[in-house]
């Protein structure tokens, strides 16, 4: 096996690494604001540290790598992409933290009815982190494929989401401080939704060296 | 002057030249909300093929020099951080989409008055994005500070906008889906602010070799 070779193992290892780390910030945060569990909350921001040093350590790999094995071709597309999905993935345990820190907020108050769709608008996202970074891992294109077409079902939950929190602000406004809160959650877990295509369109760049990432842009004559 | 050094000012004015347009875009996208001027927000929308465009021109100019040049060092840096600062432009793109998307619905129904303070969170937030990529053009690390301190100015008045349309729609529950459209402004222009900031860390990694990002990270004993 060729050194580089063993190198781009370890660098996805720890991707996936990170990935686990994100995908449980995303789940406890979510269940902190539903089930008001102020335990959840206080893990999902201690583990913070631990996905930041995450990103440094595997950007410091990266470049690491480019700088010293010159790689060209599919492996300095895998390298580059590396470095792409560590800024997604670390944005995304940011927007975790975010929750957690909505869902401290939400306890003072009691929380209303329409919660019960954040729960799935969660297991949607998170599905789609862990797809993305099992395509990336396994080099699946159909996994990615799976991901990018997913990014439309979350986008339905979040505008049903929306609907519902806003009828249920106008029937009794004594909640419109709870709904803001819970309808920032839902635009939350969209921009996680949208960092997992972002992988996802990064892992077809790598397995096919084609960029599907603005087809319109590309279209008009580029 | 070598012929890398001319590629690297070639790279430096295409972002340049894209970040002229995401300006842009984010000034007019507000414009459009607050003049609620449909023609405005037409031509945010109009830009986005262009924005979109010249990302996927720059990010393979970037990958053209890592593969033929195999830079190390302070070049290297600045190739990545390149990468890295052209899928940030690229994403406030989108944001600005966002905002005249958003424009054209509050078109719908009359104007609310705490839009006023809209212009004044763009204002800042368009001023983060010029010093960022000032700080990346002129190799500025004391202007890229400024964008790091700049962030908190855009949280405060984030909070202030949030507090005064909560405030707003509890008195006239009938604003209320112009005020979390209203609000929705608000978190974007802040995500724009974010993007602002993670290139002026960007910056500094290239001028200083120091990473800024996580100072607790890595104080952990990374």
């Amino acid at each position: 096996m060729r050194h580089l070779e063993g190198e781009l193992g370890e660098l996805r290892r720890l991707l996936l690494e990170m990935s686990g780390l994100v995908e449980a910030g995303v789940y406890h945060s979510v269940q902190a604001v539903v089930a008001q569990d102020a335990a959840q909350a206080a893990q999902v921001l201690s583990n913070e540290v631990r996905i930041n040093r995450m990103e440094l350590e595997i950007d410091a790999m990266a470049t690491r790598l480019l700088a010293l094995e010159a790689p060209v071709a599919a492996d300095l597309r895998l390298i580059t992409a590396a470095m792409k999905i560590n800024t997604d993935l670390e944005r995304m345990g940011d927007l975790a933290v975010n929750i957690a820190e909505r869902a401290l907020s939400l306890m003072k108050r009691k929380l209303v009815r329409p919660a019960i769709d954040i729960p799935h608008m969660a297991s949607l996202t998170e599905n789609m982190v862990r797809t993305a970074l099992d395509a990336f891992v396994k080099a699946d294109v159909e996994l990615a494929r799976v991901v990018l077409v997913s990014d439309d079902a979350v986008d339905q939950v979040r505008d049903t989401i929306n609907d519902e929190l806003i009828r249920h602000m106008e029937n009794d406004p004594t909640t419109i401080r709870q709904c803001v809160d819970l309808l920032l959650v839902a635009r939350v877990l969209e921009r996680i939704a949208d960092h997992a295509t972002n992988i996802a369109e990064d892992v077809v760049f790598v397995i096919e060296g084609v960029d599907v990432r603005h087809p319109a842009a590309r279209a008009a004559n580029f």
